[in-house]
């Protein structure tokens, strides 16, 4: 049986006459992109174009929402009321499907940003939030959460379906969370180690800690990097070595979510 | 046979902390509401409540797109590019339709606010890049616009169905434009005078511009107002005087477009 | 010898279109002003316009540097780095030097705003980050603190003025803290009550906590609110019950801060 | 006797993570930078760093306060209110200036950035407007204008000190204003060519049109660009150039402005 795998990637995250990223690049390695929604950052214009290139080479369209901070660029935590957090989401997603119906295409799934992606995975109350901004919206959507997180047991309760993501270029700790980025090493920025830990993910279901604890977990998706010197490049071997070991990279649509 | 018209009122215009405008005593009035989208006002939160009202008063929901300038309420002239208008538009658009969809509604119609709507009345470019953004978002939207207005031309050119609006509390000039604020009475305070204007639009498709001229318009959706003094009152009185006429007061989606 | 006291309160958070608070009623009570720089709430016309008017009712001209989070008027704790805090405060305090350099006047104290001063009181980081901003751009500015808070301590580290704040209309816990605002009654609404508070503080030292407990305080100055619907009210009998009482109501610069 | 010249450059012009332009580069050619204070571009922590850099170097601090527009990055022209304009800019030279009191310097020029800049040389309201806010904040800060604008104009009858600018990198026309960057060949991207348009304006203070026209002028200022591909090549090579031709190249400040 042909095993399959989605790679994922954060992009349109530029603005106005900022650009960040190679969008290029990395759409043409990925199966499905997550898109700034223009809270984080993104804006219409740039949204607009990454809406027609993902369509244009087969990428799903995910939404990728942020808090309302383009100084911080979403990299900072804050305190929202749930509800506020719960149309601040839908209101993102909203704005993207209007992009995607330019292609004619749909958002399929969403992935929260940043500071608001970290909190979510540890607080139910916006797990739930963005739970609920997605079943609102179209429920349909997959929501993309770390496995075990508040986010997956939130998309779990509001029966929406739920993909689990796994990184390609980040270390884990011996209870499945992403190493923290202060501790040296944690970012993998040798593309031969993230293969294999990716091969590791994907045949095995197995993922082994900076201990060297074996973990056992199913992911639907992998994380990459477009934003980082060496991002494209680790995207790019990855997605190689799968090939090479005969895995099928498809949409996020087109996994089995079980 | 009857004669139906539609009343609309511009809303949704808070932000934050901020509250302006008397929505929830204007939507009793109304058929069709124009909801500002979060750029010139409104946020996801006041965008949210709003829909939750009109759709329980039985008011259609239209979106109230302006530019990207809170500070400037969407009062100021902003020169963008053709297509930065048309995306900033339709992402307004889309952050509306999620709102409208936790009530299982649809965005029907679209208004644009302030320099905006005075912009796209005056040049083609900016009226065709709304009405694009109508078009490629849904174009059932039906797009509002004064009688004559480049967005009337856009929206015919487009395919697009199209409303004419008048005004009960502005006064007219000879040429069907409504007279500058900066003139002395061209708001109209009196509700009695307003009805009057009112009642002659809507039985005799005609306008009597301040200087007496006769101006044969046909009109499919009244503007009142709920952010002035005295506009609630207004609103109230005409809407008094069209029912005692035996005018059929409708959401917009319900008005006859010939 | 004659006893003299301050009494403070926020202004300028209006926002273009959108007004907030009695500026002008509050204006004539109080003898110190904190006026929003433009983050949190305020833009240059607001801070302009009040300037004026404070410069004309001998009201001295103080910073209320908030959070840059209009959309939250900067009652949401936000995660920052504490030089990007330092630099955004610097920011802000110079912004409305520009304003005071309209009327030949200086900014001559600081009180922080919403979320931002509840963290500062209780992070050492904040405190310091925001002392180190007031001391970079003109250490004779006041800072304004809660009795014991980490902001007293920086400030004082720091060698800044530092003013001790009381509140009228606000219960105390026994530990000299503000009693939450959840808590009912937590805010004083009746204006005789906030009237013998203010006069056992200033002429007892003393603060009586809502369970009883008498606490020892030396305050400088008394924040009162125009942004409530009693709070004017409240305001003008705390000013007439402490003249009756012979204390001189003198701007934060003429009180002796010991 | 020795011939002096200055170099001015805009800069600190990233926003949160978003970096544009090379400031380190550019700032070791210049000798007065013109700094992006938050509304267009620009955020504290950027405006701190860039002072802190231009003061190592002794090159001087200088305002480029723009519209309140990040997402156009103050290209798109917007239509202000006059007073709203000059506290806008008070507002932002204030902001400047502390970060300039951290190294213990001054505020010294001002230059307006894009949009406002192409405004404001056309419309007097405007010039004069930003002239006002000079004239409020620190009637010493010199007003950098195109010859024979509105600025220029404004600048002399409020009687603030005005400096010249001239354009290393751009095409005249015969009337002596900046050929349209519409044009082909209006921007010079040859470093020799730029050099000798340089030489010529500075020794001979005459600018020869793309026409071939002598204009004569005298310019107390020259703008390079560092936000370009060939922007710090061109500067440098500019430097060079006067450098071997034995002019003195010196901070804005001495230059003599006759």
């Amino acid at each position: 049986m042909t095993i399959s795998i989605n790679l994922n990637a954060d992009m349109a995250e530029g603005f106005g006459a900022y650009d960040v990223g190679d969008d290029a690049g990395i759409l043409k390695i990925i199966g499905s992109a997550n898109i700034a929604c223009g809270f984080h950052a993104g804006d219409p214009r740039v949204m607009r174009n990454v809406v027609r290139e993902a369509k244009r080479l087969g990428v799903t369209i995910g939404a990728h929402p942020g808090f309302n901070d383009l100084w911080g660029f979403g990299r900072r935590r804050i305190d929202m009321r749930p509800d506020d957090l719960e149309y601040m989401v839908a209101y993102q997603i909203g704005a993207l499907q209007a992009m995607a119906a330019y292609e004619g295409e749909r958002v399929t799934h969403l992935k929260p940003h940043g500071a608001l992606n970290n909190m979510a995975a540890e607080d139910a109350e916006y797990a739930l939030a963005i739970g609920r901004a997605i079943k609102a919206v179209d429920p349909r959507i997959i929501y993309v959460a770390l496995a075990g997180s508040e986010m997956e047991k939130a998309g779990r309760k509001l029966g929406l379906p739920v993909a689990i993501e796994g990184f390609c270029d980040r270390q884990y700790d011996d209870d499945g969370n992403l190493t923290s980025r202060k501790i040296a090493g944690s970012v993998i920025k040798d593309a031969a180690v993230a293969t294999r830990q990716v091969l590791d993910m994907v045949l095995n279901n197995t993922i082994t800690s900076r201990n060297g604890k074996k973990i056992k977990c199913k992911v639907h998706s992998l994380c990459v990097h477009g934003d980082e010197p060496t991002g494209v490049a680790t995207a790019r071997a990855v997605r190689e070595g799968l090939e090479k070991a005969g895995v099928k990279l498809v949409p996020l649509t087109e996994m089995p979510l079980d």
